[in-house]
């Protein structure tokens, strides 16, 4: 007699999520189905890059249904979850509903702009490919038109680069702007000199990167400092204009702002009916369940974990990772009869790089920096990229970066596609955006 | 006593104005201003392998900027022609007016859709990246659709591909859409297919690659039928709607359609007040020059140039190529007081791929197709593309697919960068687009 299998909706595919259905391919009493709204895994850690010219979105993304086509238990969805409802476990999607018996939600987070929405659009935030590209082609389009501009006080206006946020993300994109600015495009300008470039990097709080040490932000705020970034504590963005940053009583001229600033979840969140934590993820227990409702759980960005900690796990990687592996091994044992363990959670530290050959590491007590600490991140960033495509890719690009100081995907491409033979947003940048 | 410099100005960095401006680079009595709208050069013959997810914007595109940035006689400028004053030798772009002593064209074609301009949102044609990467979305929507679609009918008209043009570029994408269907994609998906893919390549002439000899023409029919693609000559679409083509009195529904048939030039060309050629393009004289404007050149697909030849010159790149290294030489000759040479074409040959690992070759007399012609094809395409990254990546790519049947680049991305937690293109597909 067989019995029917249990069927498991993972909704998401990050980190999280695809850890969790590669722990449960095969399982013979599991059926799996992970939902998405992209067709593909990206590596957000490396996204910076393909904002930074560095490399293409293909080199750091990969199709979910090809990284998991091996397992027969596991369906692919490119789908948007419309609602859910844990009590009767259905999920509502824009193609179709479903019932499950086990759910994982890992939607992961995205910008918050604090109550200021229309920020968005002066302000684009780096989650998706698309946002990337987008930025990509706001930078490199800051220095073409500055190149013609006959006014010194436009072009230095074109010339300035703030980016709000002194976490991993703002920190690696100053760095890199200061790098691109210094190194990459410095020769290639005839009437205008990139290396004078201004990069302002905002942080509300007292220093950057306030989850690592404080001598290593010391030292990554240094090491920004060599690449022309200018860093701004304790300073708040109170105004947004095209073409202007109000921060504290300074109003700073600037045609490309870029928000590193705050994430916040998925707006299903707020829609469970659930306890949600300060910043809106989903409060769980200790086995990473929802409270009062144990066959559905919270992953990753999406989840407030918190038991045994001094505070909530930071939204990264390696959390979502541990999580996803979790609750699949958990699913996996209560199959099998047995009971569930609770989530353990294992420091395997933090790193940032800044700029060209310069890294910050921290795991436990071990903290160092500099050119082995570029080093450790840059094995430990090939070694997650999922794809032997990918990881030949990427480690040719970066070596060529580094020996020639060019960037590879330096291109601008339109926001419309049907752009040939149209007005193009050169034009258009005639005017303030 | 030094005479002053004579301004060159370069409208277009495609192959021709690319290379007009690498011969004239560094000669120090000329100053070279090459305008582009788009910051890169791109290496067109391998757009169709973008669309087709094999490779990555970036693999086939360069900044115009960073491959001319060693000439210090050469100006790079990112701005749109607003029109030309051949009689006064004046331009005007949207960022500013210029005054040249020499002017070469060299502005390249865009589609035609024979006067049903309204066809382009349904048919999307293939000359810039933004084509190709919003081909490749429709493309493996039409498959991720297809994958949760329950009507046999709806699912049969999602799995139905559509190529007008039997030219180069349509044998091409059509062979790459029955390779990615049979090989890529086939066991990716569990509910569909994709074998089962129906790909018709509609072609309104007697037989597909016209430009080559018929034996040649026989067996990129046979080598594309092998790929399940379905060629239909004698054929014309006469009615287009969202889902459907009309052709002769067929009406075939199939979801995705792409557009290879004809080109039209630049619209340029008709307000410039000189003869035109049959499909629009500008007649020009022995030495490339526009008939009463010896100062002014036109070249590549912008130029109709038939001296001393049956009919006019093609447009494909080797004519490009050599027609703007031959304006170039002639201005240098100019430069130095001799007499300008006429132009004579050189049949560099022509070569089409068929899906994987097959291709047809001819140059004059020698004719040859299948695998070895794929070498040779491919050999070429390494050679003329521009940098030696572009170069490493685009084999690694093109090996990496050889041996795993993957493709590396299956993307979709959305129109809008703001797609984050926005409704997507998904469920707008629900209905018909």
């Amino acid at each position: 007699m067989k019995a029917e299998k249990k069927q498991v909706l993972i909704a998401g595919g990050g980190f999280g999520g695809l850890t969790a259905a590669r722990v449960l391919g095969n399982h013979s009493g599991l059926e799996v189905t992970i939902i998405d709204r992209r067709n593909h895994h990206l590596f957000q850690p490396l996204l910076y890059q393909v904002a930074m010219a560095a490399l293409s979105p293909a080199d750091i993304a990969v199709p979910i249904r090809s990284i998991l086509h091996g397992y027969r238990n596991i369906n692919v969805l490119l789908a948007e979850i419309e609602s859910i409802d844990l009590k009767n476990k259905k999920v509502e999607t824009n193609v179709r509903a479903f019932s499950y018996d086990y759910l994982i939600l890992a939607c992961g987070a995205s910008h918050s702009y604090f109550g200021h929405d229309d920020w968005e659009e002066l302000a684009p935030g780096l989650k998706s490919l698309e946002e990337a590209t987008e930025i990509r082609r706001r930078v490199l389009l800051a220095f073409e038109q500055a190149e013609h501009e006959e006014s010194p006080e436009r072009q230095r206006e074109m010339l300035t680069f703030i980016v709000v946020g002194g976490g991993p993300t703002g920190v690696e994109l100053a760095g890199a702007l200061g790098e691109m600015s210094r190194y990459t495009l410095a020769r290639d300008f005839r009437h205008i000199n990139p290396e004078r470039t201004r990069v302002l990097l905002i942080e509300g709080g007292p220093r950057i990167l306030p989850t690592f040490d404080p001598e290593l932000s010391e030292k990554a705020a240094r090491g920004l400092e060599k690449l022309g970034v200018t860093v701004w504590t304790n300073a708040m963005v109170s105004r947004m204009e095209p073409g202007s940053v109000t921060i504290g009583s300074d109003v700073i001229h600037a045609r490309t702002i870029l928000w590193a600033a705050g994430v916040k979840p998925s707006p299903l969140n707020s829609a469970l009916g659930v306890k949600l934590g300060p910043i809106g993820r989903i409060m769980v227990e200790a086995d990473l369940s929802i409270p009062g409702f144990p066959s559905a759980f919270a992953i990753g960005d999406q989840a407030n974990f918190s038991h045994g900690l001094p505070g909530p796990l930071p939204g990264i990687a390696t959390y979502a990772i541990q999580e996803g592996r979790h609750v699949a091994r958990n699913l996996i044992r209560e199959a099998a009869g047995k009971e569930r363990l609770p989530f353990v959670p294992r420091d395997k530290g933090i790193m940032a790089t800044i700029g060209r050959a310069f890294a910050i590491v921290e795991r436990g007590r071990l903290k160092f920096s500099g050119f082995f600490a570029w080093l450790a991140w840059l094995i430990v960033h090939i070694f997650y990229l999922i794809g032997f495509r990918n990881r030949v890719v990427v480690l040719f690009q970066w070596a060529w970066s580094y020996v020639t100081f060019r960037r590879g995907a330096r291109l601008i491409t339109n926001r419309d596609w049907r752009s040939i033979g149209r007005q193009s947003d050169v034009s258009k940048a005639k005017g303030r955006p």
